[in-house]
């Protein structure tokens, strides 16, 4: 009977997973749901790497000590009302994780600043338009959530010149940056937020925080980057934010249902941006050295760093 | 006979620059060419504010002590062969030139980066992509020309991780960036530049410099960003390396007919971005502010930052 670590990610890097993960920590047997069923008992596993597992699951290894979650959000595990929630949970967040999402927030902040759908649109028509933007220095960000990944985007783009607010149930302090807290520290961060970018956690007072009542105490003319989570965002309230006008643009990386279904109206919606949920993706070779890194920390008694707080969820 | 400056800039904000100038400048005559022809003689002409000049007009004013480039180039006006080169010039540089060129070109690169294009394609065919991209940290960026634009925009892309590399005439350093000179130099920069920024002022060793043999030293795949001047740039070579699928994509700011004329084949490749020559427009209420008091500062004989060494061209 050998500790026993199971794997359950996404089918199409599953192999390199087992792999990596066997090479990184050969004291324990390495094995892949679905592939290697058969080849353990479920008694065996002590410890379980996973992106977005079925309710119930988990709670089939009685003896399992530790999960570590692909990525920096744990509400894929969390939202199994049988999670054995005394299994301690750890999430993976890296230098790479926190440099991805910082490109990509500047990015989609100066796409929008910049005019650049408005620019593309007047190439294809051969128009030659010269929009002189504010500077940076003049426009507001508000940041929802100021924690591992929001303090490095708030300190890029505060060094790039813009005007950066941060809300954050912490009320996290972040050079340059204006912190606001509470319901009222939220109104406030709204009605400056030129552009509106959604980092925060999922959890239950977080979701549908992006509804119509969010974007109508948003100015005019204002624009939404979502990187959280599907469940924050009220896409039908968002949709009409745009139709209105009121919303000009918005981008989005997560959604509810992933892959987003073809039928989902956000596809052809010439204001909306979708990527694939790949802000922050984790570059594997660095997400398996860090998770290896974490369990090893874990099994030898150390302190781990990026361990989870389940009462907060985050 | 009073002194007078003479303003020759684009017809549409001429109004507003006689009105500015006017106001900060109280103790000249300001006029603008052809509206207020007649109202004063070119003998009184002692100061001139414009943007591209027609050949031999500056050298109809024989009292002529001063011009002011409504930007940071001067080739606009050194290109007049009958330029009175005794006459020295003042380019317009700000901190607010700075911020904008540094918005424009972390966005351009960042773009390509991130996959932008690919992407905008994937939804127009509601296709679920994710590029896992290499971070910044391991993306070569190299800048020709390290000055007074240049320098700010290497800081900002070194800051988000890019691995950034330099070339200029004086090897001007700056933290983080691997300086190049010479034309050795320069080849070493192109073999490893990923991504190409264009910042060379416009001189006749700088002509050019974007042909075909300068995309083929860059590594398969690359892309090229040009905000320096449209002469810097030769169009069929550029049409011919992205054809061939050596560049990858190209962003264009500036041309050497502008605006870009609509039969130019430029405007319909897939593979071009165009903007109409405003990575770093003058905002004009600065712009006005930095030329009065350079302008100011010349007439008191106080030392002025922003004079073109006309020799070197910039």
């Amino acid at each position: 009977m050998m500790n026993t670590l199971v794997i359950r990610v996404d089918p199409e890097r599953r192999t390199w997973w087992k792999q990596t993960l066997q090479d990184l920590i050969p004291e324990v047997k390495v094995v892949l749901k679905d592939e290697d069923e058969g080849e353990y008992a479920p008694s065996d596993v002590k410890y379980a790497v996973v992106w977005n597992p079925p309710n119930g699951w988990l709670a089939t290894f009685p003896n399992l000590k530790c999960v570590a979650s692909v990525g920096a959000g744990v509400s894929h595990i969390l939202k199994d009302p049988n999670y054995p929630r005394s299994v301690p949970i750890i999430r993976t967040v890296s230098e790479s994780l926190r440099m991805r999402m910082t490109e990509y927030v500047v990015l989609h902040v100066l796409r929008f600043h910049r005019r650049l759908p408005e620019i593309e649109q007047a190439q294809a028509e051969r128009k030659w338009v010269q929009y002189i933007e504010p500077l940076a220095s003049d426009v507001h960000v508000g940041l929802l959530g100021l924690g591992n990944l929001g303090a490095p985007v708030a300190a890029a783009l505060n060094s790039l010149g813009y005007r950066v607010s941060g809300w954050s149930r912490r009320g996290n302090a972040v050079d340059g940056v204006r912190v606001f807290t509470g319901p009222s520290g939220l109104q406030e961060l709204l009605s400056e937020a030129e552009v509106l970018v959604c980092m925060l956690p999922q959890t239950p007072s977080t979701e549908n925080i992006l509804d119509g009542e969010t974007f109508s105490a948003m100015p005019a003319g204002s624009v939404l980057i979502n990187v959280g989570r599907g469940e924050h965002l009220v896409e039908a309230e968002l949709l009409a934010a745009l139709d209105s006008g009121h919303l000009r643009g918005a981008t989005l990386d997560v959604f509810r249902e992933e892959p987003l279904p073809a039928e989902n109206p956000l596809w052809s919606n010439p204001k909306v941006l979708i990527t694939g949920h790949t802000a922050s993706a984790i570059e594997p070779a660095t997400g398996g050295r860090v998770i290896a890194d974490n369990l090893r920390a874990f099994m030898n008694g150390d302190s781990v760093r990026d361990i989870v707080d389940i009462e907060q969820g985050y």
